[in-house]
């Protein structure tokens, strides 16, 4: 067996090809052999671009009529042509000494069918004679915007992410991308790798396990060929970093839709919970408890307890907060005298309350008090987590926009100086009520700034909550 | 004891004042007297409007000396001074025959100072020699946009909504109409009434089940005085109308929150589950539930059961979504045979799948077959549920945001056409991923149609199962 390391230097060279060749292009709109190399050409990639066409020159590209007429070295194969014909390309990749082809084509194992069965067969069987690694088929291949590989060219394109992604579904490869970027946030790498003919999650896990650009790593996966390969790379790998798991076809509908999608075997959900308990990875339920965790792991202190302390500038709000904080387990305790002696010299407007929930009222707005209440905060030991609430009806009162936005963004940024006093667990969340594109404009700020944002207390408490699990504070 | 229509006429004229006026008007910034004058002036209010001010001259405003100067009569009048001179202020409007009074000073029993519990009792003792109505002290008051009512200048002005809101916070009185007004969706009333020295849940209750405008009433409520008489209005006008309940306070640490914000005795949330099971309402945990629920309840067709058709363009969400469909409940039945011989001379291109989940892939940009799509889906009897799955990313393919905003509004236009198709109920999930601004005007235009959207599947099942809950379906 290949050691880790090994694994890491074999794949990481697929993420970094001299030269990428597209078999399967045209020009017509849609056609995916042209997309990906636009993709790859607007997203960032410096190497050689080719085009195989058999007869037609594909202006703007170097084209040739065979991978094999191409002069140089062609490292990365992008295969977008029918199925049948997928195995005579393998063919000239071997001939052609390349490291590694994405097939894009569908039409193989998913479809249930002999005829795909045995083409799939026959596809490991050529690349078999070669080292050359397969990526597919019925996938959309690899997005890593540090070396400028991708397969849409409106994928955001954020360098430095610090969350790897294992899909064998393409949207689930492709959505997460978005949501993140939306807000800043960026993708190490995305891998969606289909029906796992060669490369499969097993040693995509253990890649991105020892990939230094990777801090937290997601898995979407309906089911695998290899399940002892799997249980073996969960245990390594969740042992080092955040191991999240989305699994595909947990329940009966579930199951019967991955076989028209991937053609897998789906397996049942208890089955994958005691995968998960037993490796120490954490099955969750979509892509947006994927992205709520990863942004509590990677950006905030991990919670030492679950006591938590809730500001918000609406006294119910901070009532409903503190029971929905409470229902997920956390502790919303009473300030002790003294601190709130102290906190009612910066806390004095009428409405306010300080015993914890702290409802500001109107001195949320007096900004400069931010860095004292903060610190007094932070020096209570019975404090692990504070939880801003925001919203853009409480952060300015007035009907012109313009003026919305001057002081929304004055109370913002008031915060995020304010918050730098903290050196314990903190998460915003941003209730999305109205004005909602210069609530993201604020989202993405305090983002930037290092703060994970919430639309609701839910997702905070549920990202929290995961956090706590994955790293056994409990 | 009142008739509910005697209740519902003594009340409505409270939402229709001749003449308002406010005591407590200064020209200062955040003077809330002024505030509220000029909500009512920019909201649509077109009776006459007085400030009151012993001895400066409003600029705009006709202004008197004290409000038993007005020459006209005056129907409403709103309270902003400090608590202490409240009760002189009442005097002045019982002389001068008012209707009704907002109190929106602090100060009172939420205080739990006896100073504060003594100024209640003498306030409610003078206005006891009249027949005005009271509303609070520590609220917001009325907000209603058929009649131009306000207490925000920015609260969205939307006629003929269908939602009436009672809320004991003046925070989460305003937040639901944000949300609401920032797709589209209007309230009937909002009503923020505070500590309940006259006029409590109970009534208000009462009054919104007789309202002809409100279909969905949603109650905020962190305590009462009178239990008895909200058990009554609860099972009276839960048996006619659905009636959504967020009782802030259930949990320790809400019950002392809720002392520091209204001074009501908050209760256990025990009680408050066995109080709305036998009484017909539902308890909600937070403002978007109910939205969520209200858009459910007034825009689509009841639920006849379970069983739900999910159409989606990325397999992988396909799946994801039929396992969180499965798990909250529903089911994902496969198609018949005869509908899939149908469907898929629609739904043809690479990547389909028609069994159910229906994977769309690049089908969905033929919006031609819509509603023969949707006509056939209709006409299956297991069918009970339509749940269309959206994200911009799936919409468009283009990197050039005109192309994408082109591309999506073709295909939102074509599903809502085919939709017409459809006489079950309809749920649309709209993931929040990227070019959100795009996202919430596609929103908008789906909701102005007639179909309900949230932003993820969890929110969608929640409502669905609220819905059926509220009509007892299962």
């Amino acid at each position: 067996m290949k050691s880790a390391s090994d694994v890491f230097k074999e794949i990481d060279l697929l993420f970094h090809p001299r030269a990428i060749a597209s078999v399967g292009v045209s020009h017509k709109t849609g056609n995916m052999g042209m997309d990906f190399l636009v993709a790859i050409k607007e997203q960032g990639y410096t190497g050689k671009i080719y085009a195989i066409h058999p007869n037609k020159k594909i202006p703007g590209i170097d084209t040739y009529p065979a991978l094999t007429d191409v002069p140089g070295p062609v490292d990365h194969v992008l295969v977008c042509v029918p199925a049948r014909l997928v195995p005579g390309v393998i063919e000239d990749c071997v001939k052609k000494g390349v490291r590694s082809v994405v097939i894009f084509s569908s039409g193989f194992g998913e479809w249930g069918t002999e005829e795909g069965l045995l083409l799939e067969k026959e596809v490991a069987r050529i690349a078999g004679k070669s080292s050359i690694r397969l990526i597919g088929p019925n996938c959309m291949g690899l997005y890593c915007p540090d070396s400028g590989l991708s397969f849409r060219s409106d994928l955001p394109v954020i360098k430095g992410g610090k969350i790897g992604m294992i899909s064998q579904s393409g949207g689930v490869a492709q959505t997460p991308v978005f949501t993140g970027g939306e807000k800043g946030i960026g993708f190490s790498k995305s891998i969606s790798y289909g029906n796992e003919i060669d490369l499969g999650a097993a040693e995509w896990l253990v890649y991105l396990g020892e990939d230094p650009a990777t801090e937290v790593i997601f898995l979407y996966i309906e089911g695998t060929r290899d399940g002892t390969a799997l249980l073996h790379s969960l245990k390594a790998v969740a042992g080092k970093k955040p191991v999240l798991v989305v699994k595909g076809g947990k329940t009966g509908a579930g199951g019967r839709a991955v076989q028209s999608h991937t053609g897998a075997m789906a397996g049942a959900g208890i089955i994958w919970e005691t995968l998960c308990r037993q490796t120490g990875a954490l099955l969750v339920d979509d892509c947006n408890e994927m992205l709520d965790t990863a942004m509590a792991l990677t950006m905030t202190q991990k919670p030492r307890g679950r006591n938590a302390v809730l500001m918000s500038v609406s006294g119910g709000f901070g009532v409903m907060f503190t029971d929905l904080l409470e229902d997920a387990g956390f502790h919303v305790p009473e300030l002790r005298e003294p601190v709130r002696n102290d906190l009612r010299k910066c806390i004095g407007n009428p409405g306010t309350s300080i015993r914890n929930p702290l409802d500001m009222a109107g001195s949320f707005w007096e900004v400069h008090n931010f860095p004292n209440i903060f610190k007094l905060l932070n020096d209570e030991d019975d404090i692990d987590i504070f939880i801003i609430v925001l919203a853009m009806e409480y952060l300015a009162l007035a009907k012109d926009s313009d003026t919305v936005v001057r002081l929304s963004n004055y109370v913002v940024d008031g915060l995020i100086k304010g918050l730098e006093m903290v050196n314990k667990t903190v998460m915003v969340v941003f209730s999305e009520t109205y004005m909602s594109h210069h609530r993201l404009e604020l989202e993405k700020q305090i983002i930037s700034s290092g703060y994970p944002v919430y639309p609701t207390l839910q997702r905070c408490t549920r990202a929290l909550n995961n956090v706590i699990a994955i790293n056994k504070i409990d």
